[in-house]
Order: C-alpha cells, then sequence, then structure tokens
C-alpha cells in the first residue's frame, strides 16, 4: 500500500448518479449484470434512506481512524465517503463529529465496513450509514494510511468518483465507465418489471412469463401428486 | 433430491392455524416441549408481524430460484413459502415480484434461510418476510431443485402442509400430527402464564412459585453474603 | 465456579450512576481511556433506549436459566439483571414474565448474552434489553450457577454492583472505582466534543484541530494529485 | 422432543455398509445424487481414518452428556456412535473414557457435532473421531434427551441403524433404504471415474469428454485473446 | 486501560506448574470444578505438545506487536508468553524472530488469540505455539498497550504469574491461589479415571458405575423398543 | 461480469516466480509493504508445502465448477489454478479428478476460496491445495462465469499472469509490476532478518535494535513493579 493522500479525484457527474440512485439497488444490481454489490454484511443503521454519491475512499489500519480525517478534507457535495481497514475490524471508527463535518461539506452518508458509534445522534441528524457493526469501541490516530486510492469491500473494487448507491437493500458500486450503461439497463429493466408486476397481478405465472415449463422439463424435474410422492 | 415438484399436498385445517398463531412462537413453542423452533437466525424484515400459514416448500440451488418459480404456483390462500438451499447462501433469491405473484394467491408470507431484496417494498405492501439476510444479490435459473418435499432448517424437518407460525422471536413449524396438541397446551400454557404473570406482577418470586429453593439446596447452591464470600 | 448466590453487594451510588448515563456509553467509554465496552455482539431489542444501573450478576449453564430466578430475587430499584453462561449459547433464557417480575421490583433492564424472547411484550412494556440473540428456544432449571460473582462478557469483567450503561451504540460496565473518575472526564470530554462540533459545523477540519498534519507527514504520506497518483 | 432410550433399532446389514465405506464419503455422495453429506463444520480429529458403520444415536441437551452414557449401553459391534444437542454447543461432551466404554463394545468411530477432548489420547488408541470442535469444557449430566431417535446434523436427518460413512473429506449418512442403491450407483460411478482418470491422464480435457463446449457456446460464454478482452 | 509494563511480577512456583501440566488440560480444567480453560478457538499450530509455564501477558493494539517487543525483556525460563489485542483480530503479530528471542531466554511457548507466522519454523524450531489463526498478515508497532497487566481471553482472566497450560485439547489458567488445589485434586481425579478406565475395559457401564439409571428414571426417560416408539 | 475465457494472458517470468517463491510468503509480504495476502481463511490442506506460479484464474457459480473444466484447458507448466465463486460457497468444487487433468499439464497447485474433496487422494499425489473448506458437497455445471479475468479473494486482486505463492503461512498474490522489486526487496528483507536472529539469539532485545524504548517513552507507557503497580 502507498501511503498517500489522492487530491484531485475525477468524479462521475453527479446528476448521473442521481438519476442511477432513484433506480435503487436491486434494480441497477440486476441491470449491469449482478456485478457490484457489496455483499450483506453492510447494513443500514436507519429504516427507509436511499442515497447515491461520489466515491472518497479511505483505507485505514484497524481500530485507527486517522485517514478519515484526511479524508474529510478530499469530501465535497455530492461525495459518499467509503472506508475500510486493511485488516477486518469492528471497531467504531466513525461518530457524529464526524458526520457533522461532512454533512457541512454536502456529504451525502457513509459507508464502512467496520463500526460506527453515536448512532442515536446519526440518525437524529439525517445522516445515512450503512455499516457492519455498531460499535462504541474507541480508535486511536497512530498509523498512515490511504486516501482516494482504489479500495475492495466484499470482494467489489471502489475506485474514488465511482458512484455508490445505497439504501435498504444494501450496498453497490457502479464504475465511472458503467454509469451510462447502468442508467440505460435500469430504466429498460424498470419497465419490464412494470410490466410483470401488472401481470402478475392478474395472476400470470413466472413459469409462463419466462418460460420455464420447458426448462424444468429439460432439466427432468417431474410433476408428481402427493400420492404418488409417498409411494 | 428428487427433483419433483409435488401437486396436491394436504394442508393442516386453516382455521386451526390461524388458532394456533394466535398464541405465538415462544408460548407454542414450549407448550409443544421445546421442539419446532427455525432457530435465531431467521429474523423478520419488519417489526410486529405476527402470521400463520400452511407450508408450501422450495429447495433451491444456492443463487437459483427456479424452484421459487414452480412453488408459487403450488401455493394458495393461507399457504407461508417456505425456501431453502442445498447449501448455505446469503444470495437475494426472492423480492417484490415474487411477493406480488404470492400476494394475489393469498399466501401470507416468507420464511426463507437465503437472503430476500425488495425489503422497502416488502414492507410497504405488508408481504412479511423471515430471512436470514437481507441482500441485493441475482439469482439465476438455471438448475432444478424440488417444491413440496420435506426440507431442514436449523435442525428442524418442514414436510409440505404442516403449519408455519412466524413472529417477532422467530419462525417454528408445528407438524400436522401435532396442531390438535399444541392447541391445547398452548391454551393451558397460556393460562399458567397469565397467573404467574398476576402473580410475579404482586411480587412472588419464581423461587417459589416452582418450588426452585429446595433444587438450589439440592444442588449445592450456598447463600452467602458479599463479607462471606470475599473473605 | 463457587456455586453462590451472594446477597448483600455494595452499589454504586444510584445517582452517580444516573448522571453517568446521561452522557452515553460512547461518551464514557472514551472518557474512560477505551475501556469498558461489552463489544458490538450485544445489541438494543428496541431504538431509543438509555439506561444505567448497578449490576446484578447471574451465571447460568448453557440453555438453563435457574440461576436467573435466584438472581431476581436479589435485585432492587436501580438494578440492572447482567446474565451470562459458562459456554456460548443463543436459547431465550429470558422472556415476558421475567421482565414482570423484575418491573415490579424496579430494576431498569437486562443484558443477555445469549437469546430472550416475547420481544414485542418486551419492546410494549418498555423493559429495556441488550442482547446476543432474539430466541424463542426454551430452556430447562436443572444446573447450578452461581448469582452477585463476577462475570467476564466480551473481555470485560462485571463485578455486582459496578455501574452499567447501555444505549443505541450497546452497553459499558464502569467499576465502582472508575465512577467518580468517569463522572469527571465524561463532562471534560463533553465540554471538548461540543466545542469541536462547533469548529466542525463551522467548517474547521480535524487535520487542523488535532494537529495531524504534522503527524501525517511524519509518517511519510504524501499527497499526490491524481494524475501523479495515475503515472 | 419425546425423552426415550430406544432399544432394538434395525441396523442396516454391516457387510453392505462396509461395501459402502470403501467408495468413501465422496464418491458414495456423489452417487447418490449429492445427498447426505454432513457439513464441512465436522472435521476428522486423525487423518486417514475411514470408516462405516450402523447409527446410534443420542441427543443431549447442550453442555450434558447424560444421554451419551445412556447411548452406550444401545451399541454394539459394528455401530458408530451419533451424537448432536437441542441448541448449538462446543463443550466437549466426549472423551476417551467415553471411547474405552465403546472400543470394548465393538464401536467403530464417533461423529459428535459437538466438541471432544483428550484428542492425544483418542488418537494413540486408534478411536477415530469427527467433530465439530476440540474443547477440554466439561460438562454435566442433568437433563433428560433421547437416544435412536432420528437427529438431525447440518440439514440431514439420521435415523438409527443407517449407514454413517466417515473419512478425512467428511461424514455422510446413507439411509436403509438407500443402501443398495448406494452400492450400485458407487460401483458404476468408480467404473467411471476410472476411465476419466484414465483419460485425463493421457490428456483429455473434461470439456471435451463431458461435452462442455456445447454448454459454454449456449450459455453464451465468448473465446476472447487477452488482447481483446483489453480493449 | 493504563499503558504500563509491571516488571518483577512474582510467579507461580515452576515445579508445581511442571507437575500440573503433566496431568493435562482436560483433567485439571475437570478437577478445578469446569473453570480456565481458554475456550476452542485457541487452537496448537503443532501436534502433540504438552507444556505448562508462568503467564507473562502482553496486551496489544489490533495490527500492532510494539507490546510483544516489550513483553520479552519480562519473559524468563519456566515463562509462556500470553498475547491478547484491545479489539478482535487475526493478523500475524508473531513469528520466528520473536520465538528466536524467547527460547534463548527459556521461554516454553506461546498463546496469542490473534494469528502467527512462519509456522513452518515454528514447528522445526521446537517452539509450541496455541493461537486463533495463522496469517502472515504483518503488523505495525505505533500504539501503546500493557506488559503484565491481566488480560482476559475467552472469558477467563490471566493474571501475569498464573499457570498456563497447553496441550492438544487447548489452553487454561490456573490462578496461584488454585494451584494447590489443583496438584491435590488432579491427582484425585487422575486415581478416579484409572479405576473408570478399567472398569469400562471390562465392560462396566458408566450408567451403573454412576447411577445414573436411577437419574434418568426421576427424569421421566421411558425405555421403548422400536416398534413401540414407532407406534 | 463479462461471461468469457480469456485465452492467451501474459504471465509472470516463471523463474522470478519461484525466486519468489523461495522467500517465502511472510517474508514476501512483508517486503512488499504488508500488500497481498489472501487472508487468514484460506489454509493449506497438507503440511509444508511450499509453491510459487503464475496465476489461471476461473470465476465460478457457487456450488458451480463448469468454469474449472474451462480453466484447465487454458492453464499451463508453472501454472497455478486459482478458482473463486461469485457468492461466498463452501462446496466441494474441486477433486482429485481435476488435480490429475492439471498435473500432466504441469500445474503447480490450487489456491480455492470454496471447498475441496478427495483430500487424501490430493495429498497422496502430491498436488497441493490451499481453500476455505474441505467438503464433499458435489456440484453442478449449469451456469457460465469466466476464466482470465481477475479476480478478488480476501480483498486482494488476482489478475491472471500475476505470481502466486503459498506456504504454510498461507497464500499470496504479486503482481506482474511488482514482481521485480519483490525480489529485491525479499532478498533484502531476508538479509536484515538473518542478522536480526543472530543478535536475538546472542540475546540482544527488539526493544534495543529497533530503537523502541524511546517510542514506549514518547507514548507514555510507564514501567512500574508489581508492588507500585497494585497499590
Amino acid at each position: 500500500m502507498r501511503t498517500v493522500v489522492v487530491t484531485d479525484t475525477p468524479r462521475t457527474p453527479i446528476e448521473k448518479v442521481d438519476k442511477l440512485a432513484e433506480y435503487g439497488v436491486a434494480t441497477v444490481h440486476e441491470a449491469l449484470g449482478r456485478d457490484g454489490l457489496l455483499g450483506p454484511d453492510l447494513r443500514p443503521i436507519q429504516d427507509g434512506a436511499r442515497i447515491g454519491g461520489t466515491a472518497v475512499t479511505a483505507l485505514c489500519w484497524p481500530g485507527d481512524n486517522l485517514m478519515i480525517h484526511a479524508a474529510v478534507e478530499q469530501c465535497r457535495t455530492g461525495d459518499v465517503l467509503v472506508v475500510t481497514t486493511t485488516s477486518p475490524s469492528r471497531d467504531g471508527l466513525f461518530g457524529e463529529l464526524f458526520a457533522t463535518a461532512l454533512q457541512h461539506r454536502g456529504v451525502r452518508g457513509l459507508v464502512i465496513n467496520t463500526g460506527v458509534r453515536d448512532v442515536a445522534d446519526l440518525r437524529a441528524m439525517n445522516f445515512p450509514v450503512w455499516s457492519a457493526a455498531v460499535s462504541a469501541q474507541g480508535t486511536v490516530k497512530a498509523t498512515a494510511g490511504a486516501v482516494n486510492v482504489p479500495v475492495v469491500i466484499s470482494g467489489q473494487t471502489i475506485r474514488p468518483g465511482d458512484a455508490i448507491l445505497a439504501d435498504d437493500d444494501g450496498v453497490m458500486v457502479v464504475s465511472r465507465e458503467d454509469v451510462d450503461r447502468g442508467l440505460d439497463k435500469s430504466q429498460a429493466r424498470l419497465d419490464k418489471e412494470e410490466a410483470t408486476r401488472k401481470a402478475f397481478r392478474a395472476g400470470e405465472l413466472g413459469l409462463d412469463r419466462y418460460g420455464l415449463r420447458t426448462k424444468l422439463a429439460e432439466l427432468g424435474v417431474e410433476y408428481l401428486t402427493a400420492d404418488e410422492y409417498g409411494r
């Protein structure tokens, strides 16, 4: 790891990120070929928030939030701060004071795969957070890390400036290159889902709509009555 | 595993399931000798829901929701869909479109030991879900499994048609054979609990009510003052 | 383990505990040198509760709540019941009937590193609980344990009479000897945090406020533009 | 759970179990349609053991080995003792004294999804064990359970008298009804594997042998050079 | 936490520790009332080692081995180094160079609830280690901790100078005050176990030897034939 | 994810990989600034193997080994096959037949973050494997994935052709760009370690050798006698 703070990273245009965020994580994730999800361990500390923003990344030593201080300075309106550690940790690297500083700068929320504290305050001030734990466990400011370098959470690479989407279903990253494709495919998917929703409300079955009866037959799935099965 | 869809499974009479559900999971579980609980890893995605229904089961390949489509067709009013996988998975096998189809058929909720997505929508449409994870991770429809065969979740066998009870305390299964016993014993337990509740509100101690002072003495438990203990 | 019930343990003065509780877990934990936190696995079953109280401890066999009955008798106004087991367990050792008995005695809440059941009832009766799991899994009353002996949860020793603080950030213990120091240092920390909050709202950076630019330089952290970094 | 000891359970003929065991867990598991495996958490405490036997089951309370004593009496030559608990536990329910008693009775080994102790002794006396943990944590003999009732480990139901196979790859159960089918299919699978082994040693590819090139093409998998991919 | 190095801690007499170690962890743990075991997550990196020694403790920041350097100086012949961290970590805080320094000082082994590296070397040089992980993940030397203060691992408090016993069954602590009692009770237990071993080899059952038939009857355990049970 | 097989990926020169491998994972990992380690969950199924090779990567669907077949064809002398899945899985995706095919092609070993089966055979044929689990759980060949695309394991990106090093301490990746730097720095580190080893054998302390006494003093660590500390 190079111990650097990278200062003027290009961002995905925020109006595109905002449009993408409206589709929601589940839709965009499917639209982009089921890629980019940051896994089920990152959970919202609040209900009902849905945000999008451009990533500023911080890579910290476990139990050490020094680099979050350096990252705050790199944040600006429309960003989402993304924090990870060099080794797994659940310590509370982030609390309400950091959120105060970030809100002042127009930052839209935090994604962190360690712990956060002051969750009652964070909810009260409407600063949305997705984290791997809630923990008051305090930290030091002793070891160098990096700001705005690519980081990996749950197998997904997040580069500074990438679009981050987060809602009740979790968090995902859309790389700058994929944003336009994401917008196109998400709208197409949304249209298709709306048509399916109407069909399902009218009683149509997925088996028929997606042609799955043939698939089941090809795979050798048999239909048996309970009597036949029990024999 | 036989790759089958079993089509006309007998169900526990729904009016019995409804009565059982009113007692709640904790009471019925105790009443039936502490059996049938699907373990602490299945959590509700909403607060305050309490449902009962008859099980339709789907056994899927990890990351594959093909058999849920086949299961939907087997569901009818009063059912609860119960989904598990051949190997542990937390992928989001189920979302709002499935819930739309199931609600149309009068299904009361979902129990799934993998992940679900679209949780904000599921809450908004009042379709209650108990799951092992929330995850937008998408799935394929490629591999055969089974519908309405016995499945095992957290060490408990669920046969199609069994009663499923779920509330804020978790999920349990009551086999068709045990439903009448469950109804009798739950009412008895409820009466006993109400009497105990009154006694506890009046200051009686469990030690006296359950005769535990003798038990403690037999087990050799000593009473010491802090001074005696510290010496 | 000695199988004893210790009967007249000294308590931290409750008015001091009450003052400490107002500061909240995150603040007191930092004020006391980042000690005493019971770890991120103990989570509240409700939102927004903040309590303080004096510890009554119960050490149980896994799957056995006999000693909780013995502990109830030792509880009085201002106490918090703290329950652990000799081996890890997630069974539901505690439910609404126990809470009824404890509320009658003026107990302020429960901290338990196994499971609890009847969570809808517990929320409705405003009896706050921090637990490691929600589980209806029932228990026996068969094996001796201890009441009001020192217990360890998540690496922290809790002695009977110690101050227990719990809120949305988790649970912590403050030993009787540390309470006065905790009060002093928490107030100092609160004042400092308020000053920092104002500064952050005005746009000051932690980098400047805490003198971290020097630290980063000493540690060899370089500032690079994205262009320089990419080269 | 009924608290019973079932005394004269029928067994799978031992000579069939012995033949099945020679094929090994991986082969029989595949031969029987990928069913019956007791999951990756049960690991051998020794290297290189491969056993087969008929199941005697014991269902214990966590931290309590009373029912193992009752189970020993039900064991006879050719059996494998299978132990589980009503809730997850890693306590050391089994040690060298139990193994001494079982070896006297001709028992072939132990499968237990809690912990074992005295592992150096168990290895020295050649009593093979598959367990979920090694732990010296001691136990009580206080609570009733059951012997020779069906038990579930890792989602698989084990009925007394079923065939248990265990080797370095793990543990599996073959129900009495499936033993003959298992013998037929395992031999067929072994023959097929031997042919494949020879082909692979001669340089044939699975892609060709199993006709997977067509499959890949149907699924839309493209072949690209690194240059084409990088563009 | 006070950031101190405590320099002249009293030790349990080494000849007593040596005698205790001969009994092995499982026996001493039972003899002392099932107390002191450091849990199943600490595993030996080698087979067959059995050691005893007096504890020198080091409390480190996660991912930081500074205090191990301070601890080495406090170690002398007969000691066992015991290392833990303020928050859970699996980083490789210890390797072959530390072992070289400790072997020079007559230290008998290492107990660490994080990770170790250079395990091939450690095995080759016969320096026994019990750890929670094997990991080459490197560390810094940046943050203060403590040496020779009481530490807690897996719920057990280890004070400097306490006896540490470790073998294939795990690790346990015997406090200085309990060593004499441990010696007496372990010999008694060994004698009893030897008598039981002989009895079991001769075919006696635990049911009879421990009077458990009465216990089972009192608990209401029924004996049924398979036929009776199946009905 | 693009479902592709990339066919002619450049490799790190094998003679450089071989030299790097001799240093061992722990040394190279430190030499390269503590980067590239694939985490403590990947464990060897054998003792004492130390390998290096060039990565061929396969990205599979959970429970599906189709893409391993496609990957085999891309492997050649000096390669190490690296397998991961789109979602976490512990199924046994790899066994002895695959190893036979790979050995024929001169492949040096397997790194897989799911399960493997036939471990006794794999050990016997000296085909070294590092895996996240041992499991006989069988798989299908139904869903497309990718071969020779960048994959992520435990937060580390592995690109095809990168150097893979594996020994008893775990697995690491060295990118093609870092191999020369790795060779230089590892030799320097080895020399330094040898000097330290000699010094430690002669009784020098890390405290003195690394100048840590000053560090401890700066951090405010106090030296106290046990008496002073106890007061």
